[in-house]
């Protein structure tokens, strides 16, 4: 497999929110490497990081931020890539509204695919979806993965509905 | 190229905003089908298409919806592909927050690679990042692309600056 | 009598919330059946319930959904039944407001008939509302319920002017 | 037929939003009354009409009001029947956020069936829905207009797609 | 002195916040009564309440509420006394706001004056402020308190100054 | 009659909404002065006014402000006297939420009597109420006023019902 | 003078607000450079701009921006120079909430001033401000600007005052 | 060095949040005094302070508030100095909404500079930059800072990627 996913994060404080997309990648076995690539302290860092992502063997990004969240779409900025962006309800956000608005409400021309607050689970799936486009395995492993969400929620209503 | 792009929308009064996506495609060169499937009118119709969508030849799915907007996220439910939620300022939506929230804040497990409001346009840039994993010369495209906006920004700036 | 009320929601966690509509319709005597049904995870399950729900015994449907919360509507879309929709402020949500709107501002022709933010009880209450119409015994256990909030607040008030 | 509905609004400026309910109940072969009753222009009017609506031939209220929207909720405390409220975007409303908060946020015990804003339309079919559960004819009109709608999206759907 | 204040809120919970209130006009050594009066739970107690008050030796009335706070402003139906409404921020409002728009917004022809979120302590004050107008005595101790305010806020300056 | 009513704004643009406010009080028999007093173009004469309105003759101000409006609640932090905020939907303003919220929430010690967003009539009334207390005759016209709005209420209920 | 102003901007509609930046600048007599520089679509340029603008003469950056408005945060990343943020309330962004929360939230150690929505005057007095340090004749202007803001203010309380 | 810093805050428990400015102010070797200065209850003070303040050693003003929060603007009013408001989040604020708006959406002639809800740390930084223009050492020390931050963010991203 050629495409790895790049999982890059603001703030090692936003890790308690974004390993939840390295655990569905390792569920999926998509290979990935995580990093702390902040858009306001290491900016350099971060445009290097994206204008070689495409061409260092990454096919999908996801980058989480908090507040005034620029680390997906300036990342976007710099990339052909696909970018997932994942708005963090971090210690000093407004609730996640801010997190959300200014990852969400790119201009034409440079998207970032934003899923729900805190929803890092959500990014490794949507990465596995993409990815799913190549790699059949995959795609298979997300109906077995669909299938088995559906199981379990049977399971749960069945004790449900027992336990009236 | 066997991964077509599926561009559906609630209304057909949606196609006014979801337009932008169709002609972005045809400029990536990307095929395309579009259809309208109402997530509340004919919601089989929905669920069909859905399900059947990565047997019949999609790769990506665009869905467009306003208001309480489940199109996108029920289109998720059945489907193993990316589905990309553009949300729209319809007639009756709370200025496109309801759009917004609804199409976003999905839960675990069913991802919706959400775009800003009314950003169709972005829509399609996000499913020819995608298909540019497959697709090399989609690849180069959206370089190409990239490029275009970097140089008529620049010839906007110089037009602004000789204009003082 | 014919009629029995459907009580679902998408999530067992939701069940925390949702007891209190169990334990009116339990004081109106009024027969209900609950399950776990997720617009999102158990999609056929959902459609299979809500077509067929006015044809197995069912008058009122209460669905109870957090978030991007589909299950409302979506029920609403295959049923000729009244939807009562409960938003629920779960885990995930934005304060409530994703769960609120994506429940309320249904489109034209599928109305569900929203509760207040995790106003579980008030679900029930209405059911019994709308099954009055058919029974008369509800319908005077709503007047005497009446009385009933009317004589404790009452009896409050007695208690607060007393203790100044 | 014996339950009416009762489709009342807080100002006669109201009615431009109304009528729709209205128009959809003439669809359903619905009898009803309409008036002009404000919860703070005319208080008393609303209490006598509230309280004595369900021994009046009444079934089901729609109660529409705009900005501090008291009219539906304090229609619900006076009566025993289903109370349907219509959040107005009204001249002077919040963008209609005033309105829909307080028709929606009703407490325990006094629920107000509340539809998404100005959607006077769906609060006529909401009606339907409940006096559905007494008169087979009108649930069948409601499965029929279900049919109708799926068959005007699909011939919306096929213009589309011939359209391009 | 002639005229009372009324302190009338929907709940009993509700008086954590409103006792503030009662200390202010105590502080002040106006005369008042308080009770709970329910717009919703008990209409017609509040009607009479509220159409008696300028008659019953009332001059200012203070209504605290939550949610759907229908209290203030029906009271101010009812009355032309001034009311002053406080919205709470009780258990099942969403975070305030509903209690805000639902007092604040009342249509033309019958104001409610609205005080800050929980801020009974003002709403006490607002009374006196009212009252200073027709006893000199109240006026005073209004300018005395400004004084003390003034007096307090610069002792902590000079604490706050001291203390680095 | 000793008290007079003062009528400030921020901005002459105010006017257009404020003048509702003149119109009330003038209907009312009270006599006011306006003027143009702004927080922060004219803060000494504010404070001047301010300071000295209660022994100038003046017994309530009602003050409008757009924006970040400190007007209302600088004028209360100077003044024994009642002091009636109109939040202005200013060209500038965020729809009037900030205009609202910076009038509303004022601290514990000064409160301002808010009304609704551009309400400068129901300031006036509330202006009336408040001197109602002092002015029997005022009070008088409050109740033909409410009886008034009664008539004309019903008058267009009439209109409407026959109109059907 | 050696500190010039920088005024830029993400695109050339951004003009429309912005130009009233460059009036105050003019009025001032401080010099100024204007440009479009776009964050998302000429990234590079940005940043060589932001790195060398406090060695390019540059003492002040003025950057506007709307929607998911990264230019003055990624600026201000970039130069040791305070930056002003204008939000600009463009056509695809949420009535300016997008706009003002991602210029404003920014995290600890990396500031944006941030000035009202669309109040390109006030950053460039807020420029003038900070210049006014360095050069005492802007501070001088900046007082003669505070008495011709009274002044003016005045005259249009004389004429409101006159016209009633 | 001639230029001090004046922060200011219109409550003592505001410095739980303001002393991070101080802190910064420390670290960057600028001088600072500090003061309770409240908009409601020490308005005279605030005036005085605030005329005088750019001919009594201060370059910059920072000034933190909540709810209402009119200290930051209504000093703005009165000196020709820079002005920087922080947003504080305090106990009776709406989540900081209200202390927001009212500080940032000052109207055209009178900006605060405003940074981000309770970012006092910000607030000192901005300050320093404002200062950086006048003092090469202060300059000098915020490029230095942005490196060390720059290093500190490097340091856990290495800490991060050994961490997996």
């Amino acid at each position: 497999m050629n495409e790895k996913v790049a999982l890059i994060m603001g703030s090692d404080s936003d890790w308690a929110v974004m390993r939840a997309a390295a655990a569905v990648l390792k569920r999926f076995e998509i290979p990935f490497e995580t990093d702390i690539v902040s858009a306001h302290r290491t900016p350099e860092k971060m445009m290097h990081f994206a204008q070689g992502a495409h061409e260092n063997g990454f096919g999908v990004i996801i980058a989480g931020a908090g507040g005034a969240a620029h680390l997906p779409g300036m990342t976007a900025a710099y990339t052909p890539l696909p970018v997932i962006g994942v708005p963090i309800k971090s210690r000093n956000s407004l609730a996640g509204w801010d997190s959300i608005l200014s990852i969400l409400q790119m201009p034409d021309g440079v998207p970032v695919a934003t899923v729900a607050l805190n929803a890092a689970e959500n990014a490794g799936i949507l990465a596995a979806q993409i990815l799913g486009l190549v790699h059949p395995e995959i795609r298979a492993r997300l109906c077995a993965y669909k299938a088995e969400l559906k199981a379990q929620t049977e399971a749960k209503a069945q004790k449900h509905r027992g336990a009236l």
